[in-house]
């Protein structure tokens, strides 16, 4: 198999780590170089051992030509970042796929407001493409630059695509209640991610408004032509990986098998799961995994739909969305290096 | 301080275990039995190593006479045993606290079909009071039975008690997305709660109905002349005790300040704690105490009220309660024993 | 390359699922058929839904000519199963790795007092290899039957076999104060492993003798000439996986470059990496996969040795390793399925 | 009952809320004032919304004359602080209870090399008495400045007692294997503290040496005329709360019956306790308590001592003891606010 040469912006933070585990597994993967100002020169196995054996690579700070010679650059860096990279790397046609939100909201003002900072290439925004394969898989064939989605982006747009398409929910008022593990938080040292914070403990967080609001918002409003409110509420869980998002919307009508509906939309999606009638996914089947598993309920006596969205959000929340999106644009099966069961227990 | 001879139907579960600690730094409190068939002679503190010192009794199979000099008697029994001792107690004149569901539903047969068997007192159950002091407090200090709420339904009800009372928001369509702690499930040896089944993951469970749903549904009903409808849906979280309901509701009308609102409805109450606005309560920062902590936000793009409230599953949700609503009825000051800081980290 | 027919004997518990999820892994393994009484009928992946997609096989009672096929039959079965299907399977010359401690012991005696029961065919003993593949690898070229090794004993011997094999260390005083994670215990509905008995806690248990003690001191013994005595006290952690062995010897030279020795002792080993001076492995360097780690020190005020020495139990201390074997058995590339980086964070 | 007028110096960490925490029980408490200069003007409650109703109090900047009204003053800083408002307290006649290591080395010396400052006022060394009341009840009656055992040597000085003070085990080589939740570490924004890092792991830290190995040996010297030597090795537990300190030591005699001898030794002391033969002590079973729990075993076939000696390290190990030693110190009741169960489950 022809090897992908990769470059990596910034890969010391969990996404950074899982996207380095997974490449280990990837058989057309070839890191050529990965940048951290702060590691330089400092081995990747030495600031991660669970990697001693698997990389040869140091850290280095980024140059002007560091990527010359790459396919495809993953930036795994802050909000900011990625976009002062971006223009030089579209130039010389090399794929950039970012982590971050930098690229993810079409409107420039938008996003400056929400992210606090104003836009280093605004132009660029309608050429990236946002990554996310079961809805826009045909465009990402094309892409240069990918906007990978966030991790609740992820689950909950997964979870209400068919019932948006359809046009099967009422959209003024769609509840989202998610749930996460703390690495979504990064690998920052912050007291509120601190153990003896966080664990033995729930709470709600940005319960007046999150980051990922807009961007969810935007992705949903893309599947329907009714105007799309949503009230989404993070919560933050005692667990280190992943995402459960609990999505609500009332039925618009009573005689839609949702189960079937469901079953059908993804049947072609590697990584979707519709789960049997009646399941519940818990967050640690999926754990270091690409797939988003989904359960579907009728509630018939107050005519919603609940849907149950669980996914790894360093995995199909992350790492592993670049990874399938590397493998869409690159033209190579899209499971390579993503086709391992999860770690149970 | 005059005591209070108490008996404990059934102590060898985690409500059993909590209500002793609890009791321990009651000033009234005196126990003078506690009842198990299984641990019939073994002493409390050889099953719970953490109450050495503080109890010198074993647990005993239970006779007729046993409670004959008890002024209150708790039993923190699975669902179906308080109902065969209630009605021997009751026309003894000694007063009976239930941790069970056995008195908590006013219509027998909606009882005998989530519960699974016949009642074996329906007679009782008008005589009943709902245990809830900031609902009930006045019928509960005549109360001879008392009905101790469930946990998701104490945390649920406090929740939405201010708003239904006023007349504000929409009763058919409350959601109640909630997330429990595994000491929920009992002190049972089961797969579903072993540490290797739940540890870091997250589920949804009974979706599509659970037993508190009846519990919660009659109760808000009882707040308000509107025909009511509530999704309920319950959580596992891999942390041992603690509930964060996240409750929803589009409100009536715009020009209300909740924040005011739920301030002065809880003024007064030693038991629940509204937070300033903004406010995430986390779970811990109730565990331990028999507190319920509440922050409200009105969601003004959606017009929605969201209402976060916590407590320990394990005390408000049911030792705790259990002995606020014991010092309701015998007179005594409504916190004795029950006013300790909650074990913070 | 040709593939390893596999059956499975009782594949529902940990070590079986984890099996099932390094097999999906192993470009040779070829699953035919896996064994449960109680499950009898079952789709494997709806016990483990996250083994969907990667398997269609349902569990199945065992039959008498049920693995005829099969190059391979791992046996992960409670102690005393095992070797009731031992004598049919060897007899036709199909290789059973079992992973119980029923072939672990040489005498027959001892392994009657420590497991409480008579032994189905002693004879074999002898037969049986110990599958610890650092020390016995070219023993396991040719077995047949193979006593793969204990959790805590793999983690131990292979802690302790270079300062044992070069008689650096008086072996009257060993000691092994060894630390696991929860699913050691097995999935077993008890209420000593329930989530809200070991969550948020540290204790000892079998502190006065556990049976893996013989195991691991026949082990060692076998290192040395001299004759050697160990405490072994083992101690539950409010984790999933991991062993944690901290291994202390008084050293009988002090002119030994421990460092040096160990990192030469497992130079060719792909299963054993010794850290470089200074290091503290944790166990999550190490999880989900079949590598053990091993930091050496030598205490100079004290003149002690001090190993700490991790794995995953349910990998290195039990499915991997069985892989491992097989991959050994069968004359392929012993690293083949094996070969993923740790799941971190 | 006479109020003690109390002040705090640096409340704002994990010692300091617990010690607020334990004190908003205590029936003499008064505290008129806590400092912390980064929080200055924000109230406690705010910081700890679990102290919500129990205080009225906010975080001031320290001044030379704030602490003139008070009794007690506890400092509850990092190393290094507490020595420098030592000597202004002494002279006032103000007792100081010094949650730091700042007074616990007699050797300025030694203190230096491992805290790696000078020392304030090594002339006040000598007027410290070592707030271990098991040990030196009697000198803590008459102390004015005192220092509190750290977390770790208060357990481990604790189970080795009763066999040094009778002779009972050979002194070169005794083992300390112990086990921390991860508050040990205090509330600082470290990574290596955080959720992500340290859940579902276990690892050594410190092993080639760590501060606290030189208190304790100074304190275990002092229950022996044998020259000392001891190995520990602290291990980091993902739990929040609670120390394990496993103790090994070659007895010298085999005719002693060791459960009596701890029994005999501990059976006046309110916060020790000495378990049935062969208990496990967990840790949980003194969570959030002032008790030590100890169980001892005689392993007959190595001749060794083993001691399990569980605490809650912020309590026992810290807060707690230091009410404790302040109760001595001020002639009440030792056990006044100290003496409620643990939290369990």
């Amino acid at each position: 198999m022809k090897k992908i040469n990769i470059g990596i912006i910034g890969g010391t933070g969990y996404t950074g780590v899982e996207l380095l585990r997974l490449l280990a597994a990837h058989p057309a993967a070839n890191v050529l170089c990965i940048t951290s100002r702060s590691e330089d020169g400092r081995a990747v196995s030495d600031l991660y051992p669970s990697l001693r054996g698997f990389y040869d690579l140091a850290y280095q700070a980024p140059t002007p030509t560091l990527f010359d010679e790459c396919d495809v650059v993953f930036a795994a860096t802050p909000n900011g970042v990625a976009m002062k990279y971006a223009e030089a790397l579209y130039e010389k046609g090399i794929k950039l796929i970012d982590f971050s939100a930098d690229f993810r909201i079409n409107e420039v003002a938008t996003w400056s407001k929400w992210y606090g900072m104003e836009h280093a290439c605004p132009h660029l925004l309608e050429k990236a493409v946002y990554g996310l394969p079961e809805f826009n898989r045909e465009q990402l064939r094309e892409a240069t630059l990918v906007a990978n989605p966030g991790c609740y982006p992820t689950a909950v747009q997964l979870g209400y695509m068919p019932l948006l398409r359809n046009d099967l929910i009422e959209t003024d008022s769609l509840i989202a209640d998610c749930k996460s593990g703390v690495s979504g938080a990064g690998k920052k040292a912050a007291i509120g991610s601190l153990f003896t914070e966080v664990s033995e403990s729930v709470k709600a967080y940005a319960a007046s408004g999150h980051r990922h609001q807009p961007e969810i918002r935007q992705g949903l409003q893309e599947m329907t032509t009714e105007p799309l409110n949503l009230v989404f509420v993070p919560h933050l869980m005692p667990m280190i990986r992943g995402i459960h998002a609990t999505l609500y919307a009332r039925l618009k009508r009573n005689d839609v098998d949702l189960q079937t509906l469901f079953e059908q939309a993804y049947q072609d999606e590697p990584f979707v799961d519709v789960m049997p009638a009646g399941s519940h996914p818990d967050t640690r089947s999926v754990r270091g995994t690409n797939m988003c598993r989904i359960a579907v309920y009728h509630l018939k006596e107050s005519n919603q739909a609940l849907v149950l969205s669980v996914e790894d959000n360093v995995v199909k929340g992350a790492a592993g969305q670049a990874i399938q999106n590397m493998n869409i644009m690159m033209g190579i099966d899209e499971t390579s290096g993503l086709n391992l069961p999860a770690l149970v227990p």
